[in-house]
């Protein structure tokens, strides 16, 4: 397990010893081998990518629109996604049988060849898709510095994760890639409604994302409630956000394979995680 | 208006200008100038200390207990409380006429005269109240370098903190202190409670609070699920968690009138909140 998250609360010292314990630690390592099952591990949540600690599995979400496109994208056939966190990295990586998509500030940038929308990434146009995204693929390379294994939840892929975990066996971090470092109504709203069907102790941060999922009957409110919507809704993109509140209709979990400086490697996973699943060698081809 | 933080986030080169605006900016201060009322400000929740940003007035939350203690310690007479950020800060401010509370890991300090319960402030025993408080102090001194005007908040002074804050003109920040630094579960929900009530725009983080208040019936089980809650439990101090969920008992919201190095200096304050209630210029007296 790791215990970095708790060894750097403990070094803050503003965290007393028997409250870390209670998050993480000797107790829980008993508890485990206690066990025959999986190990219910500690479900947390970062509120932004700033909050990342470690974790054995870390499940970055963009919901508007980075891990709903990725999502579709590799439902629709293409073998993998290159996340970068600039639009300059994406069209350096320009090649034969690479497509390019991504935004700024909602709207294609110049030499793309489409935008960051799932509906655009349902039909495939080449092997590969290049996908330049302002606050996941950020959130995606540093979720792979803290996370031996990580995975992308948006609602289209809710029942597939959901399952995926079940079977995990380790601590959970759900990780919002917010805007610009501040946090997304909608990304916390997807991370409460995984939280709330997986097993194990949470932290507050995850009870703060659950609760924010019971605030909203249905998925369609929360995500059009966020500032990030209004930007879609702005940009004459509005249908796209009624297509990322749409649950559980592809059963496939990207995962990313490898992750160099502002690129990440994402493919289709299986439906349970093995060890062979992560190829932390893996390396990007520009 | 204070505009710190848009220009902050402008620098960071994530949010996009029309989003930025849509936030804070010359667009508001065009609806403001078109009002005879009361300005509706920005309404902007720090989930933990990290986030704040600058406001015309902050609103520091730390229901479990400190903002709670000292609630009610001026209800109890105390003419001021000096909040400071370590026992030792507290221990050197030691005179006559001043009382001593504080917790380190809920307990109260060696050489202290008190813990930092609010059924202990509920008995005055001297002018002036210290409490050393692990998470609420930092936040008021924080927040005292952000806004002009600093108030305290938490459920027994809900109804009095909302009535100051309907009438003030401005963007306001409610602070959540949370708990070494992540996110405490109390604290969004009182800052839940408060944003529903207010008018004016809102950001995510106040979307998320409110979503948080929506997703409890009562504030009891919502301070029961916290982690602090727990470790109050733990210390034996589980009668505070009752107590500090009663709600709107007492008419009294205290403002911050001086604010040093690690030393925040709180007084009962005013229905409403006039120029002359913050005195920058105030320093406390070792």
């Amino acid at each position: 397990m790791v215990r970095a998250g708790v060894q750097r609360r403990r070094r803050a010292g503003r965290l007393c010893p028997s409250r870390a314990l209670q998050r993480r630690g000797p107790l829980r390592a008993l508890q485990r081998e206690a066990r025959a099952g999986p190990y219910p591990g500690v479900i947390d949540v970062a509120l932004t990518p700033a909050d990342l600690r470690g974790a054995d599995v870390a499940v970055v979400i963009d919901v508007l629109r980075a891990s709903t496109t990725v999502t579709q994208a590799l439902s629709a056939g293409y073998s993998r996604v290159l996340c970068t966190d600039t639009v300059e990295r994406a069209l350096g990586l320009r090649a034969p049988g690479r497509v390019l998509a991504g935004e700024r500030c909602c709207v294609k940038p110049p030499g793309f060849d489409q935008g960051n929308s799932p509906l655009e990434a349902a039909s495939r146009h080449g092997d590969e898709l290049v996908l330049a995204s302002t606050n996941g693929a950020p959130a995606i390379v540093a979720a792979a510095a803290h996370a031996p294994r990580v995975l992308l939840a948006c609602l289209l892929n809710l029942g597939a994760v959901v399952g995926v975990l079940r079977d995990t066996d380790g601590d959970v971090t759900l990780v919002c890639s917010g805007t610009g470092g501040l946090v997304a109504l909608e990304d916390v709203y997807v991370a409460g409604r995984i939280a709330a069907t997986l097993s194990g102790e949470r932290t507050d941060a995850a009870l703060v994302a659950q609760a924010v999922a019971r605030g909203f009957e249905t998925a369609l409110p929360a995500l059009a409630a966020s500032a990030d919507a209004a930007a879609l809704r702005a940009a004459g993109l509005e249908a796209d956000i009624g297509y990322c509140a749409r649950e559980s209709e592809l059963a496939l979990v990207p995962r990313v394979v490898g992750a160099s400086e502002g690129v990440a490697k994402v493919q289709a996973g299986a439906g349970v995680i093995g060890a062979a699943a992560v190829d932390g060698a893996d390396t990007v081809e520009a």
